[in-house]
C-alpha cells in the first residue's frame, strides 16, 4: 500500500522546485499580483452604490443618500487605488510613481461614476422596451445577466483605457463566470445596449458598437482566424456593428473590416464574414429539413427506430 | 495629478442628484424591494428539504426527519412569505392586504412543495434513463445543472402562476447563472423532463412542453421576433413541444404557433420555424463540407497556411 | 384563507413519507453521501498550492513555500481522502478496505500532482501563443476560464482514472457551473490544450484529445444518438482528435468512430459525423444569405417593417 507521508514528501519537493524553476507560479520576493477577491468585492461592491435600492444592506441609503454615497465610494476608491498599485508594480513601474500613477487613474475613474450610471439607466431601458417578457424595469436591475454583464463592462473599460493590468479582465471574466456573457473590457460600446438572455455571446476585444444595439444568446462578434496568436495584438480583429442593429440568436459575425450597416437585422443561426450595408434584413437561407417517418415504433422501450 | 477629494465629492453629488431625479435607483422613502440574498438563500436552504441526504448539513435529518423538515419548512415559510409581502407592496398593494395575500401565496406553495418533490423524483429517472454518461441516480443530485435548473423551475413557476412580481425571476437568473440553462418561469413544463449538459438552452415564458421531453446544450426554444416589444407581453411567442420529443444540441425552435408533435426527434443545429408532425426524425441537410489540403507547411511555427 | 399550520404539517408529512418510499432522496441509516461543499473546497484550495502566487492568502507562500505546500497538502490529503472513503463505503465497499483504497487512491493522486502542474503550465503558455487578446500569462491563470476548467479536469481525471465514485463529476460540474465548460472526467486530454472564450463547449465521456488542441466557444465534442442510454454505457461514443488541431466556434463532431485527422482546422458552426483526413481545411458552405430591402420605415417607432 502506498504510503502518505512519502506521497505527500515527494510531492512538495517536486511543486517547490517547479515554483523556482518558473517564476510564473510564484513571483520572486518582494513583487505580489493584485487580489482577484478584492476586484471582484470592489465590483459587488460598487453595485450598490450604482443601485443603491437593490443589491445594498444599508438602511440609511435612502435616508442620507450623500453620506451612504459618501462613506462608500472613500471606501471604494481606496480599495481599487491599493489593487490598481500593486498591478502597476508587478509591471515593472517604478516604486516612486506607481502610488501618484494609480492615484491619477482612480481619480479619473471616479469622476467617471456618474456617467456610468446614466448608460446603465439608458440600457435597463433598452432591456425593458426590447424584451416583451420584462415585467418592469426592476427586474430587469434584478435579475437580467445582460445588465450586469454590461455594467462589469462599462467599469472595467474605463481602466481598459488607462492600460491598467489584469484589473479589467479579471472584472469581466467575473461577469463572464456569472452570465456566459463574455464582453472583452477592449470593445467600444454605444448607449442603449441589450443582450437578451445571453449564455454564449462573445464580443471581441476590438469590436466597436454603436447606439440601440440588441444582442440574443449566442452571437459572436469574432476574429476570423487567430493563427497569427500575438503577432495579431493591437490589430483590429473584430466587427463594426453600427446603430440601431439587431442581431437575433447564435448568430457569427467575424473580421475586423466587417461592417454592419445602421438599422439591419441580423436573423438567428446566421454566419457573417463581409460586410452588410445599412436598411437590410439579412437571414440565412436555411438548409432543407429531411424529415423522415419511423419504420418500426419499439413499443417496450418508448423509443422509435428507423433507417438512417 | 487628480485630487482624490474633488473626484469623490464630485462623484457623490451628481450620483446622489441622479437618485432624486430618478426614483428607480433607490425607491422613494417608505418602500423597498425584496431582497435578492433572501430569495437565493431560501432556494438553496429549500434543496435540503427537497433532497436531505445531498445539501444539507443537518445530521438529525435521518434519525428524526419530521423534526428535520417541520424546523426547517416553517422557517422557510417566514422568509418566503416576508419577501412575497415585501414585493406586493412595493407593486403597490395596500398595507392591509398584502400580508393575508402574502400569506395564502405561502400556504399555496407549501402545498404544493411535496408534489414538486414527486416530480424531480421523476426528472432524476429521465436523466439516469436518458445519459450513458450517468454512473447513478445519485450523481444526477449531486452534480447535472439539469436538476438544478429544473428544481428551481418548479419552485419559481408555482409564484409566478400567483403573480407574485420579482421573485421567480430572481429564482429562475440564480439557476441560470449557475448552469447555463434560462428557464422563463411562465413555462409550463410536464413529467420525465431532461436537459442534458445545458449550457445555452433557453426556454421562453409562453413555451409549452409535455411529458417525456429531453433537451440539449444550446437549444433555444423561442420567439421569432421581439421587434414589438412590450406591445407583445401576453401574447404566445414560443412554441410547444409535445410528448416524447428530443432536441438535439443547439437547435432553434422558435414562434408561437409552432407546435413538434409526439414522439418526434429533431436532431442537432436545426432552425425550425414551422410545426412538424408527430412521430418523425428531423435534421437539417448539412451543407456542403469544403475540404481543403494545405498548399505550404509552415513548419517553423507549426501552423499552416493555405489559399483561401 | 389558507392557513400556515395545515399547510406546513400537511407537506411534513408528504415530505417525509416520501423520504421513506424513496431511499435516494435521504440514504437508510448508516450511510452517508460525500459533501459536495468539501469537494469543492478541496479544489479551490488545490489552486492555491498549484499556482500559489494568484489565489493563496497566505503571505509566507514566497518566504517558505516548503512549509507552505507542505502544510496545506497534509490538510488538503485528509480533507479529500475521507471524502473518498464515504464515496466508496456509500457504494457499498465493505468498511474493512474502504479506509485503505482511499489512501491508496489518495497515495496515486498526490504522486502525480507535480506532473499535472507541469502540464497546465503548458496549457497557459498555449492559451498565451494563442489568443492575441491575452496580455501576459499572469493574466491567463488569473482569469481565463478555459484553464480553471482544464486544470479542473486535470485533477477529477485521476479519480476517475481510480473508479472514484460522485467526486470527480461533482469537480468538473462545478467548473462547468463558472465557466459554461463542461469536459466530462472521462475525457483523455494532451499537452498544451487551450480552450478560448468557452461557454457552451462539451467534451464527452469517451472524447480522446492529443497535443496542441484548440477549442472555441460553443464546440461539442459529442455522441451521435443516446437514445439506447445506459446501454450505451462504456461504449466509445465521441470523437477522437488528433495532434495541432484547432476547432473555431460552435462547431459540433459527434461520434465514438470519427476522427479528426492531424494538423486540420474545423471551422466555425460546422455539423461533422464523419472522420476528416489530416492536413486539412474544413468549413461548411455557408447558406445563402438573405437580404432584403425594407418596405417602409416607421420612423416613429424607429423600427423596420418589410415584407417576410
Amino acid at each position: 500500500m502506498s504510503d502518505k507521508k512519502t506521497s505527500i514528501l515527494n510531492a512538495v519537493e517536486r511543486l517547490t522546485e517547479n515554483y523556482r524553476q518558473e517564476e510564473l507560479f510564484l513571483p520572486k520576493s518582494g513583487k505580489s499580483l493584485p487580489s482577484r477577491a478584492a476586484v471582484i468585492d470592489f465590483l459587488k461592491d460598487m453595485r450598490s452604490v450604482i443601485f443603491p435600492g437593490y443589491f445594498g444592506v444599508d438602511s440609511g441609503a435612502d435616508m442620507f443618500p450623500e453620506h451612504y454615497t459618501g462613506y462608500l465610494l472613500n471606501d471604494l476608491y481606496e480599495r481599487i487605488k491599493a489593487q490598481i498599485e500593486i498591478a502597476f508594480l508587478y509591471q515593472g513601474e517604478a516604486q516612486e510613481t506607481a502610488a501618484d500613477h494609480a492615484q491619477t487613474v482612480a481619480c479619473h475613474f471616479f469622476e467617471k461614476l456618474p456617467d456610468i450610471q446614466e448608460m446603465l439607466l439608458k440600457d435597463v431601458q433598452a432591456g425593458f422596451d426590447g424584451d416583451p417578457a420584462a415585467k418592469s424595469k426592476e427586474e430587469i436591475i434584478f435579475s437580467y445577466p445582460g445588465l450586469f454583464a454590461i455594467y462589469t463592462y462599462r467599469l472595467a473599460h474605463e481602466l481598459y483605457l488607462e492600460k491598467v493590468p489584469f484589473i479589467p479582465r479579471i472584472m469581466t471574466e467575473y461577469a463572464h463566470d456569472h452570465t456566459g456573457i463574455d464582453i472583452n473590457p477592449g470593445a467600444t460600446i454605444g448607449e442603449y445596449f441589450f443582450i437578451d438572455h445571453g449564455t454564449g455571446v462573445v464580443i471581441g476585444e476590438t469590436t466597436e458598437i454603436g447606439n440601440n444595439v440588441k444582442l440574443y444568446q449566442g452571437v459572436t462578434l469574432g476574429a476570423l482566424s487567430t493563427r497569427m496568436g500575438q503577432q495579431l495584438a493591437n490589430v483590429k480583429r473584430h466587427p463594426t456593428i453600427r446603430d440601431n442593429v439587431t442581431v437575433y440568436s447564435n448568430s457569427t459575425v467575424l473580421g475586423g473590416e466587417t461592417v454592419i450597416g445602421e438599422n439591419t437585422i441580423i436573423g438567428g443561426n446566421t454566419f457573417i464574414t463581409e460586410s452588410i450595408p445599412a436598411n437590410t434584413k439579412v437571414s440565412a437561407k436555411s438548409p432543407e429539413l429531411v424529415i423522415k417517418q419511423p419504420r418500426t415504433q419499439v413499443s417496450a422501450t418508448n423509443v422509435w427506430d428507423w433507417e438512417n
